[in-house]
């Protein structure tokens, strides 16, 4: 039995936990939004350091001791042990690594975020690549202190999913390939579906307009949430009521800040909705990566994208640009955001290819770890897999290598989340789907009812479950690939009239 | 002698103030523009917190040993001595609060900044009255941890303009008042300057494309700042080449917006002028509140308001604006730009009047701490004042007592300084017209010719000296108030044609 002098330092080192983690992602937020660049050097330094005072509360041995006694303590509610058990497995695999190392990581971190938006601004990989060495050594050194018997890359793939790893990853991978390798070639080969008027010139301001429009019908209100612009649009979740994401508008594309706008929301809403009860402690973030990115790409793909969801909105955005789409039926508007085509740009990348923009990063971060690829050169094995699997390729970096931020800060591992990700939506849809009508929710403007099921059968639960139980809970199966492939051949089969 | 390691444990501390400084920054910042209000309670209990964490280190007793000796050490260079001396200051004067009163103070400040928001936004001061009374309780129970002979509010005038207590003010603000309200009240009752040009519809977008090319004329550069917007505009010093400042776009006033930006880039240049070995400690932030206010209204006012300045940007201006502006000559935008009348809003004010909205706000406090006005009715006695020193009484109290932010969060003893830095400010440009054409410099579009002479003899010093000898050094005289007088009497005598 714990006593309650220690339970109360649990508490008081929880309160201590979220300062510096509210701290940290407010000034990385900042960073990636707003901050002037001329400070860079200074705050990062500053924060570098803060990052290792969190490092020392987290690692503090006397708690580490104290939740690994929790965890398993019987006494204790099971949301209780569960918080204990996920603080005690966090802090076993931060404490191994020298804090002064793991300060220096940190900044090492910012400076190369700040040298890949130099390199993609100017579309040159050699700014980038001496820092993309660096970060790739700094991660390998610090997952070497963990002394894991596991593979380099299986241990960041557990990491970002717990329980997936490269076995797993590759028969998913296969599976992707087996059947979508075929229906690409066919749509590709299809009478191609018009879509030129997304790509008309669309006033940024007004863009804004719309955008405020469709933020409300998201229910991403200013008392929760806040939107702002950057190069690569994130969600970054501060604290309880406190969601900052960024979108990226482009003259040229109207659909593009939309549906990242969507996709964000994903993400802001799915650590909103977490129970109350877990407010201020891990138990409210999301589970993976792959759950979060099965709930952003939910909210893109599989609420966005659908007719229901622009039969109430596209009058709205037709009459912000009456000149470009005027003409334009709510159908045909569908029909061109759902557009398949071999792509460069990942995150406008359709449905139907986008497991292909996965499928090569994650087959170069294997290389890069078991040593067959090089940063050296990278641009042009980039390039190469490009032609290989989409049989397009870049004519700059910033459309090629450069366009992704997430090796920058050494999130290797998470890509693959994507792919995983919109395969469990598939899976969370059809379940959906069969408890709710969808589409009448959407199109009549009730949002929040589509947010209502996924918030009693997914978000609520946080961390308190991992990933393939929260599947079991919500669907009632475990995880099922053929769901998202089923998906896809219908609906690009039914848009390009395939049979 | 003060050992090596010593002086290498003051490095390292001041390093950690710096990063807590850093981040408090960037958290009020991000509150203050951005942070959505739902998260309010959540960030604020954290914040305090972390004002905690740097209150602990700012006076850890073994440091403040050594602040002591350092601040009287010989063999210290002078730079190092003066910080040591202005750390141990501050250290003396926060050490003796109990820390847990301390931070629950810095989480009421918080919460009354929010309920001033509140209430400024329904028009009802009753929402923050409540608020006020307890930050006036708090201020005035941490200031009796200080047992000092001094009177209160003269502790609290001199900890904003050190050497300033209510006996200078008093005789300051009577040498205004017997040349200024003579002067006031001929102007009111001379022929009126044309300005209802300036109040006609301003589109805010066309607003901000003119602000830009406002702020590439000051220099404020993205480079080493950012500007956001806000109810209440304000400069925020981030750190080292990074300085937040905010301005507020009014549909109706097309100078408001202009005159405030103009005012916190002086605040800005001023911080970010002083020298760089000053960097990431105490000296290299502004002296006092006078000698801050002295440089954004320098900026604002005896540059920002004279025709060489706008005959340089107006045709940018009026090209924005062809409708409103087209038939009105520089000379005539000029002279509306220096329309004195009575009015409410302080920031709007005039030069002229401006210093009786700081009477009146120096009377209140004055009566607040001496016991002779209570928050309780505090709107009436707002509005009594305005009728007595500016014969006008406002409709709503957001253009009343509830317009200014500065006591949400007790910073009593403020206001003063916006008029003893206007005062200021008129010494040093007397001196700047004697040594350099200013006139040329903004004309011809050379904002930073006028920079370089402010930073040469007055922003590089930083803290090294107190305000009086920055005065001397900069003007090689002791501070005059007729300096100030002459220029507001030639100016609007001129504007008026009184004689």
């Amino acid at each position: 039995m714990i006593s309650q002098k220690k339970l109360q330092k649990y508490q008081d080192w929880l309160f201590r936990v979220s300062a510096y983690n509210m701290a940290l992602s407010i000034i990385m937020t900042d960073k990636m939004t707003v901050a002037p660049v001329g400070g860079g050097e200074y705050r990062d330094a500053r924060t570098a350091y803060l990052s290792g005072e969190l490092f020392s509360i987290i690692t503090d041995p006397e708690i580490v001791e104290l939740l690994k006694e929790m965890k398993d303590d019987e006494d204790l509610d099971g949301d209780t042990r569960r918080a204990a058990y996920l603080y005690y497995k966090d802090a076993m695999s931060t404490l191994c690594i020298p804090k002064d190392e793991y300060v220096k990581a940190q900044e090492l971190f910012s400076k190369s975020y700040d040298a890949w938006l130099e390199a993609k601004t100017k579309n040159d990989y050699s700014i980038f690549e001496p820092y993309l060495k660096q970060v790739i050594e700094i991660r390998r050194q610090q997952y070497s202190y963990r002394n894991s018997d596991m593979d380099l890359y299986d241990q960041m793939l557990d990491d970002y999913e717990p329980g997936m790893n490269r076995e797993k990853y590759d028969a998913f991978f296969e599976a992707l390939k087996t059947r979508l390798v075929p229906l690409i070639e066919k749509v590709c080969n299809a009478e191609p579906v018009e879509d030129s008027f997304l790509y008309l010139d669309y006033d940024i301001e007004e863009q804004k307009r719309f955008s405020s429009e469709l933020l409300e019908y998201l229910h991403f209100d200013a008392d929760w949430g806040y939107q702002n612009e950057t190069e690569h649009p994130f969600t970054n979740w501060v604290c309880e009521n406190d969601c900052r994401t960024t979108t990226k508008y482009l003259k040229n594309n109207v659909a593009s800040a939309i549906l990242s706008t969507v996709h964000e929301v994903g993400h802001a809403t799915y650590e909103h909705d977490c129970d109350d009860r877990y407010d201020g402690m891990i138990l409210s973030e999301g589970i993976s990566s792959g759950m979060h990115e099965s709930q952003s790409r939910l909210f893109e793909n599989y609420l966005g994208r659908t007719k229901a969801f622009w039969e109430y909105l596209y009058p709205r955005l037709a009459a912000h640009f009456p000149e470009q789409l005027g003409n334009v039926s709510v159908d045909q508007f569908v029909n061109a955001i759902n557009v398949a085509k071999r792509s460069l740009i990942r995150t406008e990348a359709d449905e139907l290819t986008y497991p292909m923009h996965i499928l090569i990063r994650y087959e170069i971060e294997k290389g890069l770890f078991d040593g067959s690829i090089s940063t050296e050169g990278l641009d042009e094995t980039w390039d190469a897999m490009y032609e290989k699997y989409l049989g397009i390729k870049a004519d700059k970096a910033s459309e090629g290598i450069l366009q992704d931020v997430h090796w920058s800060d050494g999130s290797f591992g998470y890509f693959p989340t994507y792919a995983l990700g919109s395969a469990f939506s598939a899976q969370f849809v059809k379940k959906m789907r069969e408890e709710m009508d969808v589409d009448e929710a959407l199109r009549s403007g009730h949002f929040e009812k589509c947010v209502a099921w996924l918030k009693e059968h997914i978000h609520r639960y946080g961390c308190r479950y991992d990933a393939p139980e929260i599947m079991r809970i919500a669907t009632g199966s475990d995880f099922d690939v053929n769901n998202y492939l089923d998906y896809l051949e219908e609906k690009y089969t039914n848009l390009y009239h395939l049979k």
